[in-house]
């Protein structure tokens, strides 16, 4: 990536991710009393340091069709709640057991497993609470059901909750690129999708804008898990805030694993020169998404 | 209750069952081979032989106010979607740690603890897919969005979940009757009054007449929690399909533990009068509501 594009990037993300952290905690408003403790674990979990990709991919996604921002911020934010909720779940014992997530200890460390679930459960819940309020920015009700619609399905047995449930399972079977890319389509292609056709959804877009976006989202989404694979290997476990290696010594089934490190790094290269070229039709209002697939192709966390 | 309201009642309950169980069955339809697994888990909680409490009154409420059924129905099977959820979570080892409902093993206990989390977090979203489409019956897109937000809201921290984290902190607590009111008011009472609202928005009701079935609904919740804290008590173990005494043993705070067994039954009576009286300028098509709130008074299961 060229030091311009990198500036540029820097900036943006920074500048995004502050304005969907300041969302999130209007959004997230300190509760009555006796609610404090349930609050505590989702406010631990949604601010524990996530990069907040999917909110970000939907505001561009808004930016690149021109649209604008205010509406978007909800829908943003119920994006960012999902996929919170999907780690603290994914984390538990009886998931993934894991015990440290961006350099924290998880949920159930630290607020015990019944606390991480349920914070897991308010966090969904509260997500379709977001999307389904008006707030202050009216937005047309159809196009609010289409978001709710395309969200809930993404994040639902044919997406997210299915893609677990087939890792979950995949333990038992032979390795199998088909099994692999299958299981990631769904686990994290789809909620990310999702995010860009919700920003295009909430501007109104074409159908023809609309589907590029989507494409461009799949294919972001896959890169994404296969970059998240390799750096499992490969990366700095400073940086990543988790044990490297962890997928290894699970013997879970990953792209370095199954393809082997060169094919890997192929395949992440495809799925990110497909995005780019998905959106080629779009004007200089779609750069942020153009350099965000070449910042996943060089991510070093 | 007098025999003919008995009669009645008993075949009036049997047919909404069956329209609700018919309409579950088509909305969970049988998916991809691959998961195959995840979808049983969800089918096996959902036929496990629940009585349908919150669909059926909430097309009681659209009966109540001459509405039409049909869209009523997915919206119904949500909300009995959502309650299954809320029966696998509450089941889990690190919640109740139950090993039987209605009689059968609970989902954890057959297909292990992880894909009973998935099982409900899919139930759960599959909810909000349910509500949010379209279908073939068309709703004005606005009532859809307010129910949505009325049955998320209900689910979310404010009711269900918030419930819940207060019922699992409340074991370190000293009995009291604010507090079980309230775990009771937002774990059970919540849903059950978004069940009958969701019925009189769907319609179209007058702002009287949905805020009369809303006071219902919170009366009527209250009233079915106390009846269960008093079933375990005195109840048939046979007839109920779990074990009774349990919430005993467990050290829970229950109705007749905090204010005796004869104030207890006194709660009970009141809540249910408060609930009929909440709808005495309703005329005959309430009748099912008014004797619903009598059966929930002398229920044995």
């Amino acid at each position: 990536m060229i030091e311009k594009d990198r500036d540029f990037l820097e900036a943006y993300l920074q500048d995004r991710k502050k304005l969907v952290e300041e969302a999130l905690r209007s959004y997230l408003m300190p509760p009555e009393d006796n609610l404090a403790e349930i609050y505590k674990a989702v406010h631990y979990s949604v601010f524990a340091g996530g990069k907040r990709i999917r909110p970000i991919l939907c505001l561009a996604a808004v930016d690149a069709v021109g649209g604008n921002l205010a509406p978007a911020m909800p829908v943003a934010c119920a994006l960012e709640m999902i996929h919170t909720y999907s780690l603290i779940h994914d984390d538990l014992p009886a998931m993934d057991n894991d015990d440290l997530r961006r350099g924290k200890p998880t949920s159930h460390k630290v607020f015990g497993e019944g606390m991480a679930i349920l914070a897991g459960d308010a966090l969904l819940t509260e997500a379709f609470v977001l999307l389904s309020r008006s707030g202050k920015v009216r937005l047309p009700a159809e196009r609010r059901l289409n978001v709710i619609q395309e969200i809930a399905y993404a994040a639902g047995i044919f997406g997210m909750v299915g893609g677990q449930a087939l890792d979950i399972l995949s333990e038992q079977v032979p390795p199998d690129e088909n099994i692999l890319s299958d299981i990631h389509r769904r686990k994290t292609g789809a909620l990310i999708a999702a995010s860009l056709k919700a920003g295009a959804v909430i501007s109104d877009a074409t159908k023809n804008k609309t589907a590029a976006l989507f494409k461009y989202g799949n294919n972001i989404g896959m890169a994404f898990q296969i970059a998240d694979d390799i750096l499992n290997v490969t990366g700095d476990r400073e940086l990543m805030g988790k044990d490297t290696g962890s997928d290894a010594k699970r013997g879970k089934i990953t792209y370095p694993s199954v393809l082997g490190m060169e094919q890997a790094k192929e395949k992440l290269k495809y799925h990110v020169n497909e995005a780019i070229a998905s959106i080629s039709g779009f004007d200089e209002r779609a750069r942020p998404l153009r350099i965000v697939a070449r910042y996943i192709e060089e991510r070093k966390e």
